[in-house]
């Protein structure tokens, strides 16, 4: 729709369909961008999609999520997959930590046309991360990766929001960050279809990996021997000693075919993209909102009667809503 | 508006003008559960509030924010001021940090009618916290607090944008947490008009400080002696040692002085009325798109396109965005 010139000639998604990684790149970018010759791109894409896994990695800063996936990628390569990672920088301003010496590690995949890490930054002010990350993928599914792994700090709701849209989601922790079973909310555990305990090697780590499986017996549905539950395994790694990579791959295995044999993969997938379509209406709904506020000295002039403290703030807004929303209901058309 | 018998009864705004502690507390979660009641209230409390100033105080877990607001209301209280306190409570299920002992802490002042702390919890999936916020805010506002101190936990967006909704933001650095200067990213100064180094009687506050000095120098704007540039002072303040809440408060008055003199207040005011609105208005927005995805099946049957890959999540967005909102516009009505 948009005139671009030569990058927006047709063939973008055929060429990235014919495994062409600089084709890849680019719609990447344009993605992420929203360009026009990104979406039109994916329209023609959509059709391969569904075939790869999604795997979701979560947990706090400084927990050796980067040196995991590293060594997931190692052992599906050595499996004969192709793996994508989408890794997903912390937001925050404020905290954040060091993930540069991780990014620069992954390097070493940069000669390996079987292994595609994309780095995206979170964007100041909610929308477009999840429903990027979550189109990323989708791109990455057509062109035939399989596993793609969606890499996100636990420090914000976004950052968990996001590892959870995966089909399985691994929980990260490791030992020695003090209480870390005390800092673990009620109800975080639920977002792990596995508990993944690293640096395995530091002699905490079989006291975590036991306070785990107790909260997780405590916090979690009842153990039933019944196919029908998932019961979420607690695993250790360690990158150092290179163990536990693999019996980590075969879990997440296990859990694609309990998701498979259960029925659960259909209603995952309903989710995800049920979440997926949500977070792209409310970004689109946010910018238009942001729009108004740069209206004609602000919303239209309604600024002005909250300055002058004759309406609050909510009615503003409410009176606002009602104009750019008016029936609230998609099926009142 | 709605029947809620007794608590709904005309006089509660009246009440809370009045001074009145148990209708203030009872306005509050009114307002925090979007009731109609509250938000009756507010309109008639509206015209009542701009005189309290509105402190935000941000800075990574564990920096000793809960202890220095502890102070702050001390010090403010030898001055004669009553003083309100909205403690925002971390929102990441995995991260967060023990703000309990610290809101035990805060029950000192549980018989001093002069003195009012909030906790609020961060809610999950955006939306409702910094509108709530503010709304809480205004209600201590007409109540008489000033003033009132917004506090959050640095490590989300979210948290970080709340804090920097008031009228001066104390950002909160401690010293001997690693390489802290090495984790606060370009631009995150900017949001405070005062940086303070808590914890100063530890070894390492004066390096912290000067690192802070320096690191502000490189970012922020030129250090230019002219009345219209604030220059952030860099502030230490030790709570073992009982030293450094005066000299903050009085460069939080200077800081008051300097948005007044310069005219900068009202633009401040217009900016945080403006975000409330916003914020406001796309967290209705949000609403409008969450009630659209458990229609008939979700989305009213787009979903099911979705699924069976013929139409992308982006398409599905678009589609029901423009349903939603038709015009886009509050200007074309």
């Amino acid at each position: 729709v948009t005139a671009h010139g030569s990058p927006a000639r047709p063939g973008l998604a055929t060429r990235v369909l014919e495994g062409d990684r600089r084709a890849l790149a680019r719609l990447l970018t344009y993605i992420e961008n929203d360009d026009e010759v990104g979406l039109a791109s994916l329209d023609k894409l959509y059709s391969h999609t569904g075939n790869a896994h999604l795997i979701g990695i979560t947990g706090p800063p400084g927990g050796g999520k980067s040196t995991l996936v590293n060594e997931m990628i190692r052992a599906y390569r050595a499996r004969g997959n192709s793996v994508a990672v989408i890794a997903i920088d912390p937001s925050s301003p404020l905290t954040g930590g060091a993930t540069l010496g991780d990014r620069i590690r992954m390097l070493e995949w940069y000669d390996d046309p079987h292994v595609f890490i994309r780095s995206m930054a979170s964007r100041r002010f909610g929308g477009g991360l999840a429903q990027n990350a979550l189109a990323v993928a989708h791109a990455f599914d057509a062109a035939g990766f399989d596993p793609i792994i969606l890499e996100t700090v636990g420090t914000g709701q976004d950052e968990v929001g996001i590892a959870s849209l995966a089909l399985t989601t691994l929980l990260v922790q490791v030992p020695g960050m003090g209480d870390s079973i005390q800092t673990l909310k009620a109800g975080s555990l639920e977002i792990g279809d596995i508990i993944v305990v690293t640096k395995a090697d530091r002699p905490e780590a079989n006291d975590l990996a036991r306070d785990l499986r107790r909260l997780r017996t405590l916090t979690l549905e009842p153990v039933v021997e019944h196919e029908s539950v998932w019961q979420a395994p607690v695993l250790k790694t360690s990158a150092v000693r290179q163990e536990g990579t693999d019996a980590l791959l075969d879990a997440i295995d296990k859990h694609r075919a309990w998701l498979e044999a259960t029925g659960s993969l259909a209603t995952r997938q309903r989710e995800i993209a049920v979440a997926e379509i949500t977070t792209r209406v409310q970004a689109d709904l946010q910018r238009v909102a942001q729009r108004q506020s740069t209206l004609a000295g602000g919303f239209g002039g309604v600024i002005d009667g909250v300055i002058a403290r004759q309406m609050t703030p909510h009615r503003a807004a409410s009176a606002l809503v009602s104009r750019i929303a008016p029936s609230g209901d998609v099926d009142k058309e």
